[in-house]
């Protein structure tokens, strides 16, 4: 992987604009914490694990010229910024804890002078994002193995390094196998309606060196018939406690294909995602969303304006289509109730 | 049905502008055989059948005020329009069939004078398309009874109305049973990458009051899981004398999908899809069509520009997965190299 979601870099925040993506690679500075507001409400800094990275640079970007001289004023200070970055994305659940974590902080520091506060709360930051890149690199390192020499991969959307502050969940074995030399060919599903695997993972695997090839959705069926497809990796939104995963709709067709012809269906996620509360896949409510993502491509009209349509976010994999779990602490194999308890 | 694809009328062809569809239902007049021509270039007129009954009119067209006195000298200026028209899409074969039809009509009636043998063209026209219309019916009525009132049925692509002179070979059967007031469910599998299902199969049923919803291609196999889709009906392109049949790229997916969900999976296609000669799918060749279908929609580009991209036009679903074959003949049941031989 050879470019970085987010910096700190002279007292501001620089992002990857990924609307400009995968057209243009521009990036996006933010002097001002209103300007992130803005990136993360325009989608230009998306992910969920790299949104709590941005909430945390982005509270010590609103407060790192605050002139309060007193802790508590200072902390209620922060608890506005905060606050206000929560507006930008009010169901981003990673920014919501980035941003709790940052004035938790920050209030266990209340004692301290408000110029030592503000240094915690910056090396704060730096640990959230720290811990992203490591946690991702966990995954990897425990994922590789799966990858051969010559393997042929196939990835639904994009849990990549684009949606992190480092090599991503699912894409994550794939760049430590790269690193290590390794040879081996991805196919990425385009993944409809809103493209992030033609728009996101072939442009982040493609820049860092991996041979990546876009198919439509319906294309992988008949690379698995003639046997081109080894395995199946992808990421997960939601693991219930039995095993059955949510993720971008799409995924369980990917699954049933992949039983049917026999070829091996990972899910490369953080531990953090597996919901103890939730028992099985039942639980787990699907987002319907707005059916223009069908009918429209930018300005492009590709249905009838007064047609119906179904769009679904998300889609619930059986945990008995999934061959193995990848997380930072390790390969987990059924039975799946025991081994995500522990 | 309320719409027809081609009508001549006052000396003139008329033809739905189908590259102005979903957004816009435009008639487009074509005076002479170069505005066909064009038509035909530029894909306002599409589909195998209804190519060949646009050829045969525009046959008609380019000869109704030629000057020649005699019949040899006819057949000449016959041949060069057929010749011409040929031009438009060099690999359509009904086309050249239609064509073909034409010119061995008009040289059988050689003997007869100008004014008659132009008579016999025109009609020989109006066969073609009365043959087309009637082939879609017959393919409708058998197929009819397998909708049942209060069905649910999942197409994929467009083997419709507007591919045709009549109501389609996937689609006729919705269209009697619409016909006869059942009520029935259709989803449309949007069928990327070219979206013939949300543009084409969307627009005519609607049109037509049959109850239709969009979905992307990935979305089937959840709305198989929950039991929704009750049956799924798919045109062909081509059928082997085994079984196996080519069609649109992505049926070979919705084929092991309604298989793992225990869904009847029809094709619905005239006999003469039937190629005797070619034993299995393993014989029928796949185009692969230009990458830049997967990189742009309308001018917005969806994947990086230097990206590799795999962008097959058809699949070929093997006969197993085939619950039968809906033809002018009747519905024909496994084992399919018995019954696609009578």
């Amino acid at each position: 992987m050879n470019f970085e979601t987010i910096r700190w870099e002279n007292g501001k925040v620089i992002i990857i604009d990924q609307t400009k993506l995968p057209e243009k690679f521009i990036e996006r500075t933010c002097q001002t914490v209103e300007e992130l507001h803005d990136a993360i409400k325009v989608l230009a800094v998306r992910g969920a694990p790299l949104l709590g990275v941005t909430a945390a640079f982005g509270l010590y970007l609103g407060i790192q010229n605050c002139n309060q001289k007193k802790g508590e004023a200072f902390i209620g200070e922060i608890e506005r910024v905060a606050a206000y970055i929560k507006t930008s994305r009010p169901t981003a659940v990673n920014l919501f804890w980035a941003l709790e974590r940052m004035v938790a902080c920050a209030r266990s520091n209340v004692q301290k002078t408000v110029p030592e506060i503000k240094e915690i709360l910056f090396h704060e930051a730096e640990l959230i994002k720290r811990e992203d890149s490591e946690l991702c690199r966990s995954i990897g390192k425990h994922g590789e193995p799966l990858i051969e020499e010559g393997d042929v991969v196939l990835t639904h959307c994009n849990a990549g390094a684009l949606a992190t502050a480092g090599i991503g969940t699912a894409l994550a074995p794939l760049y430590i196998a790269h690193e290590k030399g390794k040879r081996f060919k991805v196919y990425a599903d385009e993944t409809r309606p809103l493209l992030q695997g033609s728009r996101l993972t072939a442009w982040e695997l493609n820049r860092s060196g991996i041979d990546v090839t876009v198919i439509c959705d319906n294309m992988a069926a008949s690379l698995m018939r003639k046997g081109i497809i080894k395995k199946v990796i992808v990421g997960a939104d939601r693991i219930a406690a039995n095993g059955d995963a949510a993720n971008k709709i799409g995924t369980y067709s990917v699954a049933v294909l992949a039983k049917y012809h026999t070829i091996s269906f990972y899910i490369a996620a953080p531990y953090s995602t597996v919901d103890a509360s939730c028992p099985s896949g039942e639980q787990i409510p699907i987002e319907e969303r707005n059916g223009e993502e069908l009918k429209k491509i930018g300005e492009r009209k590709i249905a009838p304006d007064d047609i119906t349509v179904y769009n679904p976010a998300f889609d619930v994999t059986p945990q008995t289509l999934i061959t193995a779990f990848v997380t930072e602490r390790g390969v987990l194999y059924p039975p799946f109730d025991q081994a995500l308890k522990k």
